[in-house]
């Protein structure tokens, strides 16, 4: 499970942290689930994000990689809820359309627009970090509009998000 | 999301309690799994159960259900883990196998069988809570033939099951 914190003041980005969370194949799921949630707590804790954002997934095909999807983000929403704290989802065509400016954009673009915004020089890797912290950035500008409409100025602000 | 509680001494069985938590569509998702979640921390609390049980689920067409089934099936096994329970899982065959005798079973005759088998003058309602005593008396059945084969003689054992 992808993970990537972003701090935004206005329009302007910076990275916090990012990474994926790896379980174990072989233990019991419900360890496994256990261990998502314990490590998700631990980086809420660390970095306070102010809000979390998730991607809202669509499977055309595949229902038992739907349901195992949804077991584990059902423990990240419950993390979040557990640390008090606002989830915003967004659809992958609200993620190209605020990261690359066109909601059709191909992966490589989003991955490519995350680094430029971010200012890294290489592209977050695994696939599912750069993902992570798309949905992040969709979220700061989004937070960056609400600001800039309901209270002119840059405000400070970071933004966390989990897929 | 249906639950059930039975006791077991050997092949006897009892039910201790059961029921259906329901959340408000209207809320946040994450909030919703904040309830499904305290709540299964309240009936482990309250009834200290020795294990848990959960049906398999199989999803043939519908994506979505299957995605919100595994979000809310994730809090449930993450109160387990949380509960230091272990967990096991059975096939909806395996459960209509050891209820009614016949992997083929309809399923108004799993929702007898579960009548029947725990004294009971009607039929568990609705539908969830009844589904989940027949996966709890499904364990409590393995249960039983584990302590047969391990240990002989009967031996008191609570098997709590949530779907
Ligand atoms: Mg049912």
């Amino acid at each position: 499970m992808g993970w990537g914190i972003v701090d935004h003041q206005g329009q302007r980005l910076a990275l916090v942290a990012c990474g994926c969370i790896e379980t174990q194949p072989a233990g019991p799921v419900s360890e496994r689930l256990a261990r998502i949630y314990q490590e998700l707590r631990a980086l809420l804790a660390a970095h306070q994000p102010q809000e979390m954002a998730v991607e809202e997934l669509f499977f055309h095909r595949n229902t038992t990689t739907a349901f195992h999807v949804g077991q584990a983000r059902g423990v990240a929403l419950l993390a979040a809820a557990h640390a008090g704290m606002p989830v915003a989802e967004y659809t992958p065509m609200q993620v190209k359309q605020a990261v690359v400016g066109y909601g059709k954009a191909e992966k490589r673009q989003v991955q490519e627009m995350v680094r430029v915004l971010l200012g890294l020089s290489e592209r977050p890797r695994p696939d599912d970090t750069a993902d992570a912290l798309a949905v992040a950035i969709t979220h700061a500008h989004a937070s960056a509009y609400r600001d800039r409409v309901v209270r002119p100025g840059p405000a400070p602000g970071t933004g966390g998000e989990v897929r």
